[in-house]
């Protein structure tokens, strides 16, 4: 079958010809449809994070938001041609207690793979196998969007947390802000703006219109911020508190500013992983605004199953019109390294596997 | 009767000669017994937060951590005699929903005043009147130990909001760190190292042996950490990674530096309220540190009903000999200057009004 693999030494990503994978015991075989490709594809790729093959192996196969159909349910509860999502995290100690409890996002760092991110392969070839407590099933309506299950389920997870967060009283948010127009951002604008939970909706970009990414902004109903108009903590005064803020950008003073975005017992969710950067703050400022208003901050990373279920919930409610507005490219797999570029005209690149 | 007023001019303190006040139809008026001294009313009296007056009046009765003794129930079901500790906060707006929900404590600023802080006289004397939904019962067996409902409600609080931000997977903490070993911080360790929550307990100060409070946090069977031999992103290889931290020390610094005494998912809670600052930090790391383990960081001011009777709840199960441990002056109220002088020796002052 045919892979897209990285090969640390460059490092060097190739499309391969492999084996196809054989299904052990536990695990079905799935037919990969289609794997989107996101900012941390392009870092893994470029050497920066991750990157590094499975035990014993000399390549990774990358790609961790993959769709797929079952192909070989294996003795599972799962029916050939089921459409199936795969999940991102594999223990590295199945007797862990985060794999036990099936919360693996909040295992420890060492104590997990992430298929197609580091130690373990990834989607992005013909065939993977997977145990089924790995598989999300997804209705056939949604076989060509099941990519976006896996980051729609970060979101998820960060409104999930956030709201036990605010568990301890009547929290009554009414505004989400999304920092960063990238891919995720995109995703969770659209995901803020049709969801239940606030009244109204903006995004933090830094475009000059006409622009693809303002556009869907407003076609979801939430505002455009320009942040080189508008800093972070003028956005109370220039627009309204926010009782959420979901970070994308990855930009270290946005978790020290995002704060300064909050209105009282408001929630900021970190998603980004900057590398290092050394820089002054206003750091009272920061400490007392936290506490006489009750703020709070948290860091997200990685998504379990019922998270992975309430994207699936929610994708099911938007028209594909929207999401089609997310892929700005479907691409063969030779061609990966043109879905793999990045520009202000790209969104959600795809890699395509139906023939 | 005899008060303890603050005018703003100077400001200056005096010990006045009152009218007895005489509770309006809805109020109760309490016989003060003890009223207890912490870094903020000494920051009060100094001039740097809070001390507003009432609208009319031209001095603030200081003191928000009291106990006291029903003296007319006034038509409420509280009766002559019973031990009472009252709350800090009074809406501005009786129509707020915070006021109406219980939940003053996180209310947003400007929406209500605090007794003995600032906009409403406080109970540094010899009586005072309340509305029965802001005086909290106390067993007669407290009616010495009363001054520390208050702040134990803080840690009460804290506890809470930690919890319920961690009520979205199966947390299972072990460890607790205060940072500072004020009065906030030794109360906070007694009820950490003594509650149920965590196998262990430390305690950050930066004092020399001997010393009272390190005797303190020893004697409830925490570790003391002295901070100039260990800096907070050094705990845990030192020790061992902190679940919870719970700040008191108001050094903005902490904000950022006890994000990395945490292990993975652990949270921060910060108490304390510094003025401006500004300083380096290294911001990236930070941020990735947050994200890449799950980690938060929660302000919590003030406290509610149910974290005061959480903290009446908690303080019949502590030896009165660790309590009076933590009182290290009773004053008479014309000695109020010398329970306000704060030293190596001193823990907790309390102004008494018992004859």
């Amino acid at each position: 079958m045919q892979a897209v693999a990285l090969y640390p030494d460059g490092p060097e990503l190739r499309v391969i010809e492999a084996a196809d994978p054989v299904p052990s015991d536990d695990e079905v075989l799935v037919r990969t449809r289609r794997v989107g490709i996101d900012g941390s594809d392009r870092r893994i790729v470029a050497g920066d994070i991750g990157g590094d093959p499975p035990d014993g192996a000399d390549h990774l196969v990358i790609g961790h938001e993959a769709v797929g159909v079952v192909e070989d349910p294996n003795g599972s509860d799962f029916e050939t041609g089921d459409v199936v999502v795969p999940m991102v995290r594999r223990p590295t100690d199945e007797t862990s207690r985060f794999a036990e409890t099936g919360e693996l996002d909040m295992a420890p760092p060492g104590t997990f793979s992430e298929c197609g991110i580091t130690g373990a392969h990834g989607y992005m070839a013909e065939y993977f196998t997977a145990d089924p407590e790995y598989l999300v099933p997804v209705p056939d309506s949604l076989a060509d969007y099941g990519i976006f299950v896996e980051p729609a389920s970060i979101a998820e997870k960060a409104l999930d947390q956030s709201f036990a967060a605010r568990s301890g009283f009547d929290w009554r948010p009414e505004t989400a802000f999304v920092l960063g127009n990238g891919n995720l951002g995109l995703l969770a604008i659209a995901r803020l703006s049709t969801g239940e939970e606030f009244d109204r909706t903006y995004c933090l970009g830094r475009r000059d219109r006409p622009d693809p990414t303002i556009e869907f902004v407003e076609s979801v109903g939430a505002t455009y911020v320009d942040s080189r108009e508008t800093e972070l903590p003028e956005f109370p005064d220039v627009y309204e508190p926010a009782d959420f803020v979901f970070e994308t950008t990855g930009y270290p003073r946005h978790a020290i500013d995002a704060v300064g975005a909050l209105g009282p017992n408001g929630i900021v969710t970190l998603q980004g992983i900057p590398g290092d950067s050394t820089f002054e703050v206003e750091g009272g400022g920061f400490h007392s605004d936290l506490v006489v208003n009750n703020k709070g901050v948290l860091g997200v990373v990685n998504s379990r199953r019922p998270h992975f279920e309430a994207a699936v919930e929610w994708l099911q409610t938007v028209p594909t019109a929207v999401l089609d507005d997310l892929v700005s490219g479907i691409y063969a797999v030779e061609e990966v390294e043109d879905a793999l570029l990045d520009g202000d005209e790209t969104i959600k690149t795809v890699v395509s596997f139906e023939k």
